[in-house]
């Protein structure tokens, strides 16, 4: 055989173990996917059930699960149910929901931690990604990251910036969550 | 030298690279492994201490900690310890635990959030395999993320299915969980 | 052109897909960062408001959230802003703060379960580092998983081997926390 055609024929043949040993396609600093909602969140305050989407269900001994404890809410835990849209209207059309907890773990300031599914069930999007981290409110714009996905974002990896799109006292967050994959499988 | 020694000297060092470039196997569609376990809930009802494996530990402030809240359980947070096996049967020998927390977020509809650990424990299988994501209930199956693992389960990476097996009114239910790691460790 | 000129000019193009094809530099059995915390754990209470770092926020029917529960602390859930020391010194200058929750799952044994952040905020280190699993605190060392990480520690994965390294009674404990990742992004 001469040279170009075995060079040829061994060239052919080294692309197949590449996908199997690397199967997600990564791209660092350039995210493969990116995403931006916004969720919503209507804490139950006593008064509110009918639109409520997230309640107080743990509390420290101090405290009680209807107002959230003073002064930086130390230790309360909050199941939530936000809907989600594309936009900053709470009156948008929703293309899923955000389902997890909050709790707030600072007793001298303001900071959050959280653990949540983005589930998204629309034409455009159906899937969920699992997203943890902590979440110091005060500063402008809070890293967290994706842990995980499923469906369109199947095995999906990479970092969510939080920012605080508006709040009302207690009872009412939009957050916005810029969501950048560095991970995704074709 | 001549080309083809030439061609196959390189050839040879060309693999060396790689192992160092991307260590986790990764096959998709095709999982590097795969594992169906099942898990039995027993919850705490104020008159099942003895064989109770879950209880709830966190509720909104309309609900309480012994009886789930009606109509779907919203805000309820049930912390769990409960035995794996390997078929359906609660009182086949157990092979581990899943422990961790599951709580209920839909206001009006039936679903779930979760984040736990299956700890394996047995001679075929010992270490930790991490999963968390949401869990619409009334759907036949539902997916979530395996977001990583210790032990056998070094480093895992992919999706579990999970879909109700049985249940017995707000006491017990059994959930089957298909494993499928997409991102192996030798 | 002659056979060794082809060679070469394709052994130069072949490298290029493999930056795109994975980011992540995996290195097993060796790490690609590791890194060595402490975290001092100040349990409220009802006597120690001034200087408790963790309360408990969630427990069983049966329980309370001042004192934890007998004999084992099943469901006791605890949230936590926890000094991290890069010695076993409480009183040595915090780099950051380990956040979130750890919840007992054992109505038997002693063991729990834990989510949370590592916050470093230091000159050394910024950015987090999010960790979950399993924690059998009776064993000596115990594996839990790096889900993912932000900043300095942008898209991390890998093991974080935990050890309790002082306790007394169940006011405080420091835990050693050994973080090795085996996914860095460079």
């Amino acid at each position: 055989m001469d040279p170009i055609k075995l060079l040829l024929l061994l060239l052919l043949l080294l692309p197949l173990p590449l996908p199997i040993l690397s199967s997600p396609i990564s791209h660092h600093p350039h995210p493969c996917k990116t995403l931006t909602i916004f969720f919503h969140d209507i804490l139950f305050n006593g008064h509110n059930s009918h639109n409520a989407t997230a309640a107080i269900v743990g509390a420290p001994a101090w405290a009680n699960r209807t107002i959230l404890a003073k002064p930086t809410h130390f230790g309360d835990v909050v199941v939530f149910d936000d809907p989600i849209t594309l936009n900053n209207d709470l009156h948008s059309p929703a293309i899923g929901r955000a389902q997890g907890l909050y709790l707030y773990d600072g007793k001298t300031v303001f900071t959050a931690w959280l653990a949540f599914s983005l589930v998204f069930n629309s034409t455009q999007h159906r899937g969920t990604i699992q997203i943890a981290g902590a979440d110091p409110l005060l500063e402008k714009t809070r890293d967290v990251s994706v842990v995980g996905g499923t469906g369109d974002f199947f095995m999906a990896r990479g970092v969510a910036t939080l920012s605080t799109d508006a709040f009302e006292g207690d009872v009412y967050f939009r957050l916005r969550v810029d969501v950048r994959l560095y991970e995704c499988y074709p």
